[in-house]
């Protein structure tokens, strides 16, 4: 499968759980700004949307959105156990994945990271963020991961955590939430995925100054 | 199985599911700005995130996050055909669910339904949330239901478009999104509960004068 994606954003999620399967991939990156392949081509002609991620599966059907590419990964590689298999398991990973889809990727870190948004916007969803912070906060004290074990979710929340470092929310505040992501930054999926987009980011930021 | 909705809210998706399905539920209603039950009691005690929906399982499980629960209510009544069989199928549905969940529920009509929320913010957002119509619309330009059948996607989707009726962005201009409304508008199952909540919205305007 091919996944289009760009360094350090919430693309790295499928990364990480393609790490985790230790399954083989073709990555694809993209320059959402100008929403152009960074190896050539309209990016808009493959995601209409111009949004990362994207995936291409082997039989050629283009998928996007987040939750749908990471359960289609953790189901298309049963053995790395990205996902409940049962019913009701899969159904608290899908309230997880919605979770941090709209009301911390979306509605919080998001518009952070989004330099034209306006800072009154900022301002006041920050302040709504806090409560979606804290009642994460309540889940993962007395626990390792959002599930029994490290799922797709994970793979995610970690991913957009992780953007807390660079943005005017930092985790102080959140001792277990802090904790969860420095203890999952250690996983080796995850350090070898960000080691690795780290590095792509520092390379698109030098190419957009050249340009 | 109970729903814990509040009227209009995005919670109605589920309630017109269960009516495809023709299922027997207790539907529970809730204020969402008191966090209160309207019967009594507090609403934080069943979700701490004070948002609908919830659904309680027969087996008493509490469920959260719309498109958690709307896949939920698809997988117990099979006969309704409101998700897709096939596993890819499955995944197209996700990724509808994603898109109107993070896309347009959360970043788009969310924040414009919102008082609260800064002038500064919804001139940013409706700028965004016009290219996801467009999106949408050359999706729904030559379908009646976005798979190929009403789901519960479909469901979602005409609840939040039917939110356009009182903001600051009707969807003129959009021909295919306002159709497709005005198509589901007209299915029983949404007919009945756009009535019957409209009803519940008003008293629920009426007890909030009187408090």
């Amino acid at each position: 499968m091919e996944l289009y994606f760009s360094p350090l954003a919430c693309s790295m999620a499928t990364r990480i759980s393609l790490y985790e399967a230790e399954a083989t991939a073709t990555f694809i990156e993209v320059d959402t700004k100008a929403k152009r392949i960074v190896d050539g081509g309209s990016y808009l002609e493959v995601n209409a949307l111009g949004l990362v991620p994207a995936l291409r599966t082997d039989n050629g059907e283009l998928l996007t959105e987040n939750a749908a590419i990471l359960q289609y990964v953790a189901d298309a590689f049963p053995h790395a156990k990205l996902a409940p298999a049962d019913g009701l398991g899969r159904v608290r990973l899908q309230q997880w994945l919605c979770f941090i889809g709209t009301e911390l990727h979306t509605s919080l870190f998001g518009a952070l990271l989004d330099r034209s948004a306006p800072a009154a916007m900022k301002e006041y969803i920050i302040h709504k963020g806090r409560e979606r912070l804290t009642y994460l906060e309540r889940h993962l004290a007395q626990r390792e991961q959002l599930l029994d074990a490290f799922s797709v979710a994970d793979a995610y929340l970690t991913t957009v955590l992780n953007w807390s470092q660079t943005t005017a929310l930092p985790l102080t505040g959140w001792p277990a939430l802090e904790a969860y992501l420095q203890r999952n930054l250690r996983r080796p999926s995850v350090a070898r995925a960000l080691t690795e987009e780290i590095a792509l980011y520092k390379r698109q930021i030098e190419r957009r100054k050249v340009a």
